[in-house]
């Protein structure tokens, strides 16, 4: 921790900053600029609450310079964390694909959908069965009912599945049925969901948040990771900014970020970061340029009846247009889709 | 719903939304203006999604003119809801208080901030059991034993408790222990959590997330309203913007916004907006002049020890001023503070 | 400066970090910590971009722990800068204020309107002749014409006269209508404007930019007072956040900080803040209990046929409503209205 | 215009409404919903303040159905909008592509730069000699004297020429020595110099502003077209953000929703956007693959001495290195680079 002191501090508020650090088990070394002083704290307490030292008078700024994750910091580890399922690798030099509809709605409708999806070689299925709905008058999903319907789906075609965990009571259903367990953008800092996840053996996509900075996400990671649980691919989804004309913001920029600060793979949802299906395509495509581990794209095998988020879900032949050139965009940017 | 179509529009374009109204279930109505064709929606479909029609051909825009949230709406009843705990009111022409530290650390420190508060007249005492922390490395909370803490505290001194709930396991041990159930910013679309507190017969505070509109909010309070509980207080305690020298930016428009729009309480947490003790003196002083329902505070008899947000903590004098210094301001703006 | 190595630098990059300061004539002093080694850069460089040492191999981070503004900083004088225009004193234990209709319509308007604010003790009139239209197809103002109307308009009733200024070419015409020139939002960093104004002898109101950081804000102000013109008032008008219900996110923790970090006086402008006349006065009023130096309203004798910004400005009886209000708070919070 | 009612507004305020509409000049038409009555106010009126309506007794939300853009529409002509310049063209099918450094240091600077691009096929140089800088200590640019120099460097190479230019007063200059005029971030709403700008003959760089919507940034642009020139290329470079750890947050949807709403080209600046040197790459051919009309990337020949921006600016090799890349990306989108 660095206390950067004031043009106008005095001797004596150096002197304070350095017996307050003492107190609370630091080393203090005290280093004088042309302008100002820096007092340089040496030691790594967790507990320390740098605004205890912003109070102090003659304090004019108090810098962390330790990063509180570890385990996903990419420092950590030598080389780029590889999730495997169902063949599908994310990470390193690998760009993984998951598609599916929004919400299961029915047998028949994920039936049609994979049938379509596995023609574009498929091999991961999406689709949620407990929906996080702003408004609690609207369709919350088919429950258990609908993680059957996908499982069995899958199984006719060969497909792994991953769906959205909303609590940590569904945690043993959700064993039962899924491979790959997602955690959505308003539950990324759903601590105890998150502490839960890191004791199984499962992997986990931890959407960002919807105002989460790539430090906080981080962070929700290294819940999962310090339980144990060392599969978590990350997934940007667009952020909240003062542009409404999108649903969200896609922060494309986070794909090298994210790279140069860790070691786990992430992808991109364009489907939900843009929430209009003719803004899928173009961000799908970037999201690769830009160098992504992975995507995870809504398709609907007849969204102009979906139940939920219709608008923003490919057509089957969309997304095989998508899918032939994202193939040839990959190895351009030194990645393989497989 | 109202379809607004394009310039280039064809009448054919228009004939198609009108059907596709009417196979959803509306009545079409088509209005001519200079420029543009309208298409007015009449009835009301929870489960329509309005960007399905924005992607039909010569769409502009579609716009929803209902409100999703109902009984939170101040149309739904005559007069403002007033929540009353431990004699103190919150809402219509009341400002109510709470104060107390961030953490409850240990049965010595509650007593002796308890001590102090009750000389300023505080009569509803906060703390925090389970806190949500950033990171899984700092100190999580004391838990049941902090909860037994509090309970023990506030009879002592007369006084009725609120603590923040983390996770739906938890909801049979608070209502041991707590008056008024706190539900924290990063919890505020734990959609089976608000569900659960909507079977409950206890007030809860339910504080806005950190890039929550005012309509998810109010949202949010539909759904526990929905399940039967109407004892619902909103808290705003800051929203995530660029500007981060405060920890969050502190949106006290959302006063006369929450007013006009439903009937329930308001109240700030002037301590998790600012983060800092010395902005929180003014920024109770402006809620209070802005007509806020009530203030929660947080208070410790000690800053400078503070297991947790210590630097965003009042010493007890402070408070003490502040108490005296808004009871001024309430009545100037048609407010009485009991 | 301070340079923050990741763990994972080698003695080497240290090595070059250190190298590369002292090309650039700073001195360089190492110093390890338990975790990280920082490098403290001895010496102030205003042209050094700190990027380029965080692209040097095992560089974490890099920090500047010089601020750029050195009049406008608090440090740079033992008090608080005082503008003092006919009688109405800004800064200090002073909140002046401010009001008129948002654009000049006619002599008749101005009178009207000019006639009802002197009932209420006003004596500084606002007004603008050149407008920053978003559309080029709306009204832009009478232009000098209206400048002739406000200054007669203000000496009939011993006011005096703020407007805003929109470009160097107007400079000379203001200087002999206007007595104290403002800057909009959207000219906050058009510095060759700032520039030109730092060599008048005129106070200046600098309006804050709707998505400036404190330090820019400070920065744009440092513009002004390096050229010699010490008298800059800043104006907090709203910031542009997700939120969209309102126009603005009205920031009154900018009231606080700024008094921290600076000397300079600041005002509030609740009109364009929130664009709706009943948000206007709450947040006057809380502008005052937070501690503001002042505040710029909006008022029309006739607001229903205002031809700009009508729905944001206060009836002649509402301005005299809130005037009396915010006289009673200003002294709880240790200021007086003059 | 739609003026939608709320659920409690009575038939009397209904009727204010209509009145008040007409004597406006509009027509009233009243559609009655299942919950809601909508007033849809015929006629086009660009002075008329929809918030006017909005403080009506009963009324919920009032909507502007036109857009205030014309010129500027995709509906206002039947293709899009071609650039050329130099032989490169933005727009329909052909991405442009603009490079060099950040500043205009020195004669010798630009020629080697301008010498290695032109060995990468760069047909359009940059370059800065007037520089907007947060702070009045930092370096404002060379002046005349550096537009001189890229004018001579740039002819020697057989280049076009783009530079920013900061105020009306320097418009006859520009003229003289510059191809393209760039109109940078902070200037998007310097509505006296765009009008200014719309009576010229040559092309104009139109950058959005850090915190403009995309209706505000094709405003702008109609400023301009309003005038005349139709040559107006719109250049995103990111937007503010809360996450601070990029210099700003490029928005790539823009690209796909710019082309929906606009004929005009838009293209991307990756340099500004992200302000670090190994960000630029994987943006711009994320940009690419979004299908973006041009790049406008900063290359210095030698970044590490760099005036300015040196951290942000690519090495030549590294700029030949992306031009391979997009040129395979760009025909897999539809796009030629010429």
């Amino acid at each position: 921790m660095l206390v950067v002191m004031s043009n106008s501090a005095t001797e004596k508020d150096i002197q304070r900053v350095a017996m307050f650090l003492e107190a609370k088990g630091f080393e203090a070394r005290i280093s004088h600029g042309e302008v100002r002083v820096v007092v340089h704290a040496i030691g790594v307490k967790e507990e320390v609450d740098q605004r205890d030292f912003e109070l102090l008078p003659g304090v004019l700024e108090v810098i962390k310079v330790t990063t509180s994750y570890k385990l996903a910091a990419r420092v950590s580890q030598g080389q780029d964390t590889i999730v495997e399922v169902n063949g599908v690798k994310f990470g390193d030099k690998y760009t993984g694909l998951i598609a599916g509809p929004c919400t299961i709605e029915s047998y028949d409708q994920m039936d049609k959908t994979a049938q379509e999806l596995s023609e574009s070689n498929v091999k991961i299925l999406r689709g949620g069965a407990f929906k996080p709905r702003t408004s609690p008058y609207t369709f919350q999903g088919l429950g258990e009912e609908g993680l059957k319907v996908i499982r069995s789906v899958a199984d006719n075609h060969n497909m792994a599945v991953t769906s959205e965990i909303m609590d940590i009571s569904q945690i043993e259903m959700f064993m039962r049925y899924v491979d790959i367990l997602q955690i959505g953008a308003r539950n990324m800092q759903n601590f105890n969901l998150l502490k839960e996840l890191g004791k199984i053996h499962k992997p986990v996509i931890l959407k960002r948040g919807l105002s989460a900075t790539y430090e906080e996400w981080l962070m929700s990671a290294e819940y999962i990771m310090s339980g144990g649980n060392n599969q978590v691919i990350l997934c940007e989804r667009g952020i909240r900014t003062f542009e409404k004309y999108t649903r969200n913001t896609l922060d494309l920029s986070a794909i090298p970020v994210i790279k140069k600060l860790s070691h786990l793979p992430i992808i991109v949802d364009p489907s939900h970061a843009t929430g209009l299906r003719d803004k899928v395509e173009p961000m799908s495509r970037a999201a690769v340029a830009a160098g992504c581990d992975g995507l995870i794209i809504e398709v609907h095998h007849n969204p102009e009846v979906a139940v939920c988020d219709g608008a923003q879900s490919l057509y089957p032949w969309q997304y095989d247009l998508l899918y032939k050139q994202i193939k040839q965009i990959a190895p351009i940017v030194g990645k393989e889709i497989v």
